[in-house]
């Protein structure tokens, strides 16, 4: 079978591999659809050379079905529809044993520490599947880790129907975040300085502010009656977006870190002193948030058809980073079916 | 009647002026002690100029008791010992409509915005009143300001007993902190640079780390058996020391940022969102917060006598902050009924 690798020096290319059966306790997964991440995006330029080892199958937002069951699995049928939590905790550590395997010191991402879904015959572990419903598209489904990420995020905000929410980058997550905000009941408003993006974020109904077009603060004050947002997201990943998030935030609000921030960033501690703010990390998802991004997605909450820019064949891999890279598409997927 | 004024260009002195009677809804106290801290410092050093009005009749960490009530003033008796919790709020503003109005929008402190309590008669409004137990030693009820800030901080943070805190910065609030900590149950090490404040702190029974002395993380890490902090109090106001914060801290950890800031610090949000650690902001106190330290210098529970290092007479305030500015003294109190 054909399968994408990351090689190292920015180069994906494509292998041919002789299938394995799935190992006791595994499933093997016929995997429909893998869509590409910032994570990915990250692998390829190379920013994560020192952790990953090449050549690396990558990829770990996915749909499928199960084409066969490892010895010892009994909970699961050969032809389920399935999608994939990609995380493997040792479940041994401290934060394990306080009860968050989902950020175990030691935790294992699948499509990044190993092997993941740009290969159409996939053995995971069989405690990483989460079942999809049928009638789910497979399209649709290959959403459900993006969107749980978004559930997590909002369900670590705290944020309740009646609240207003601030995204600060509107890219693939600020979007699902945005959406699943939304869907709380809460009033989201974008912050996103490319024009393409927010006309794209305003046609799916969301209100945006330019952030180069003035005072933003001033502006989120204005939309909440002088009190400031309950809720800011940081998805940009920019040094001067965090710098903005505590001007935005109203007094005991909260700010979440989503993005990934690779260098420490100055952050406006007097003003985290001054209105008592929260400041939390939240990252990837446990087992709920995914079983809500399925939910959200077979109820038509998520608009996967919008977001899902291109879908490329297993060899136009390589070439749909080049997209991402230039911002040129929000969600790009691999027909790992289809294989050329 | 003696007052203690700053005057601005760092200037402290002393002024007569002639009493008056208490407006309706206030009080007028008979000051007995006024404590000095570090924003009364902050103001003899120019660094509030843009807020404060000279001369300024500043302190605000007091006792004394009742001398006079104003109209209107029912539920208190002249004679009774009391203390003050220097914060009038608006009640009004979208902070203090939510139930924050310790933190209100238009906060004003007493002491900084307001005339404080240098001065032998002081008249205050009937709400900021705390009464005093009999039996608690005037000296010490001085204390119960910096005690309810530690006490804020500590409820907030969370920590409960049997888990792990770091106090960073042994300094007055630092070592309070440390005291209230240890009282709820948890296990405390205070983070000091200075060699003499360790001792202090060691006599009063705390661990400390020298944070020049190597790998503060490893220290702490070895400390909680691999775990980080459960809870790690940023008192010391350096950037070093902000930036130290998040490696200290266990998985879901919280750090609470009770120093003053006045610069953007960087923060390694690379490990708030690894660890997902929740960075919290605490300011003053709420009425309870200032209960709960009047019961605790009641009952013995803060080392007041260890803790004051000075009293000093009214004419003596100027000469008190250059200890203070020093290092040389922990807490210094103005003996303010004494007078001279
Ligand atoms: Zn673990
Ligand atoms: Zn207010």
């Amino acid at each position: 079978m054909l399968t994408a690798n990351y090689v190292g020096h920015g180069q994906v290319s494509t292998a041919e591999v002789v299938e394995a059966p799935p190992a006791p306790g595994f499933v093997q997964i016929a995997v429909a659809y893998t869509g590409l991440c910032g994570t990915d995006l990250h692998i390829v330029h190379g920013n994560m050379d020192a952790r990953v080892t090449t050549p690396l199958v990558f990829g770990h937002e996915m749909s499928g079905t199960i084409a066969a069951l490892g010895e010892g699995v009994s909970d699961w049928q050969v032809g389920q529809p399935v999608t994939v939590m990609p995380l493997v905790w040792d479940g041994t550590c401290p934060g394990c044993l306080e009860g968050h395997t989902h950020i175990c010191q030691n935790l294992e991402f699948i499509g990044i520490d190993s092997p993941g879904s740009l290969q159409a015959l996939w053995n995971v572990p069989a405690n990483t599947l989460v079942a999809l419903p049928e009638g789910l598209r497979m399209d649709h489904a290959a959403l459900v880790e993006p969107v749980a990420v978004a559930v997590h995020d909002v369900r670590r905000s705290g944020l309740v129907a009646g609240q207003t929410a601030v995204v600060v980058g509107g890219g693939p997550i600020g979007v699902l975040i945005a959406t699943v905000a939304r869907n709380v009941g809460a009033t989201v408003t974008v912050v996103e300085l490319d024009p393409t993006r927010r006309a794209g974020i305003e046609a799916l109904g969301f209100a945006t502010l330019d952030p180069s077009a003035g005072d933003l603060a001033a502006a989120v004050e204005d939309l909440t009656g002088g009190k400031g947002a309950d809720v800011v997201f940081e998805v940009s990943g920019a040094a001067a977006a965090v710098r903005s998030t505590t001007a935005l935030a109203k007094v005991r609000g909260t700010i979440v870190i989503v993005a990934i921030h690779p260098t420490p960033r100055e952050i406006d501690l007097q003003r985290v002193f001054w209105r008592e703010l929260t400041i939390l990390g939240a990252r990837v998802y446990e087992r709920r948030d995914f079983e809500g991004a399925v939910a959200l997605l077979a109820a038509g909450v998520i608009p996967a058809d919008t977001l899902i820019t291109k879908i490329v064949p297993l060899s136009g891999t390589g070439e749909a980073f080049e997209d991402l890279a230039a911002g040129r598409a929000m969600k790009v997927l691999v027909d790992v079916a289809g294989q050329k």
